[in-house]
């Protein structure tokens, strides 16, 4: 075989996944293995580099075949690749991807994992290879990449793409994780949906209980129209009502980033976003609302790679690092 | 004389500003013309060729030694340089830097003004060649210009560095020019400082008649501190409690730019930039209250090229362009 490949990879808190790919991005093979969290992650390098050791084997690749791997790290990741820490992983600043590379003999990039997902939705995915796209992940919180010029905006402290902690609600009271108060995530994460669908049960003095509810009972419930045989704790009105503030709250966060960079797409990923045309049929209409008129037609998609987005992005972190990546020696 | 030279030009609705200036930035001669508004503008573009061919007959420059003209346009332009229109000077979508390119026979870059004020704050002001900047100019309204990895962010329909349309109060009532609600413009700007003292006065029920102040007077009034010889309609605490809403607004809105490309420094200009440290430091203090935790040491810097902001960044429009406008004839 003389085609050259690149291996994305998307570490995670539970599993470490790998894809080896070509260079246009078709995928020959996806496979996983646990994450070893022990001794404040130190088994993690070794691991990762003896999987995609005993995959080469097992393909008869040689490692001239090898343009690099991509890494996604759930943290901090600097304009250099240079891991600032992951809590989840025990890590704190370090080398990654020259101890990596110092294990694999093969050029190593890092990136934050949510930048990657966007990259990956950018390469292969819904983005479809716009120059300029932001990806917001609808998850237990709300992650995000911002890609402009066909590149991540890391931001000059990591910050780039933290659509998350975008202000919504100046009046909000109740802080967010990261201890400011009102921001995107405390309303468009799938939690924020539920919080809606508690203070909405609250303001109604329905008395109802919540408890077991989860965000997707609730689009569900809308989707389900006049279905009368779905039950739910809620009415389908009130699922109707939760889920309008939901996107009409996004919608709006979203204008907010229009304003200042304009992208060509807006990419909805993470869990809510398999509630589809629910979805986006109601954040399209709040968007155009709360949009500067020159930028209300801004196209807005489901995310297409759903868990593979980070494998893919990483493999595109490769293939963007062109030449950058030469001195390693093979 | 064998040096290379630039011309930077800002086409404002009044004036024509010149600078002709070294490839390096150093500037050699300022000079402006009155702007002709007559047959819906047509009279503009032969009236800045004439004018340069003057100029370089008058300094003894030949043609070959001009790298190009950069022409700021108050209006929106696309990612190639295409006018898209300019409603105070007559004109729809034409090919602006072609028309000027065959009359001057030199090479021509366009630019929104704005944009093209941010990129001269960034190569020969406050930005410091800041690879990511964000300049807010803070006038009749809320300007911005965006640049990430040196480069000016038009967006995908012109709307790039619109950060005067971030919606900051989603409960506003009252329209912003544009026609949306709650946008930082209706704040931030020195007409919204005035309606911010317009509103705490009628909350205060205290009847005051607040016709002819202005925002300068009101931070006047707050510089003043206990200098009891400055008279106003408004009290010291009164002025002093709607500079602080007014710069708690304006850091809110900072705060959410960041939360979505994390810039280097942001670089405060325009009218309401001229109050200095006092402006300064407020929004630095709320800055720092509302930013996410990763960029609450953003640096925040006042403008300093002052009106000259236009033909710096036109001229850096140039510089940028190496290579891209070859093609045309000298």
């Amino acid at each position: 075989m003389s085609e050259t490949y690149i291996i994305g990879t998307d570490l995670g808190g539970t599993t470490i996944k790998f894809g080896m790919m070509t260079e246009q991005g078709d995928l020959i093979e996806k496979w996983w293995i646990p994450t070893n969290l022990e001794d404040e992650g130190k088994k993690i390098l070794p691991d990762i580099a003896a999987s995609i050791e005993t995959k080469l084997q097992e393909k008869q690749i040689e490692r001239q075949q090898v343009k690099g791997v991509g890494l996604g790290i759930p943290g901090g990741v600097d304009e250099n690749g240079m891991v600032k820490g992951a809590v989840n992983l025990g890590w704190k600043e370090w080398d990654v991807a020259a101890e990596l590379e110092a294990l694999l003999r093969l050029p190593v990039v890092c990136g934050n994992d949510a930048n990657f997902a966007a990259l990956g939705e950018q390469w292969k995915g819904a983005g479809d290879g716009a120059r300029n796209m932001v990806l917001l992940t609808l998850g237990t919180g709300v992650g995000g990449g911002v890609i402009i010029d066909g590149k991540i905006v890391n931001g000059a402290h990591g910050a780039g793409g933290e659509v998350g902690h975008i202000c919504v609600n100046p009046w909000e009271t109740e802080p967010c994780n990261c201890g400011l108060c009102g921001c995107l995530e405390q309303y468009a994460s799938a939690t924020g949906l539920l919080r809606l669908a508690y203070r909405y049960c609250k303001k109604q003095e329905s008395g109802t209980d919540l408890t077991g509810l989860t965000a997707k009972d609730i689009f569900d419930l809308v989707k389900s129209e006049e279905d009368s045989s779905m039950e739910s704790v809620l009415s389908r009105q009130a699922a109707e009502d939760i889920v309008e503030e939901y996107c009409e709250i996004l919608g709006r966060g979203m204008a907010m980033i229009s304003a200042t960079i304009d992208p060509e797409v807006f990419v909805l990923g993470g869990g809510v976003s398999g509630a589809g045309e629910t979805l986006l049929s109601r954040v399209e209409k709040y968007y155009k609302k709360y949009a500067f008129y020159l930028c209300r037609e801004t196209k807005i998609r489901l995310a297409e790679l759903g868990n593979d987005a980070g494998i893919y992005g990483a493999a595109a972190g490769i293939v963007n690092s062109n030449g950058k990546k030469e001195h390693v020696i093979l």
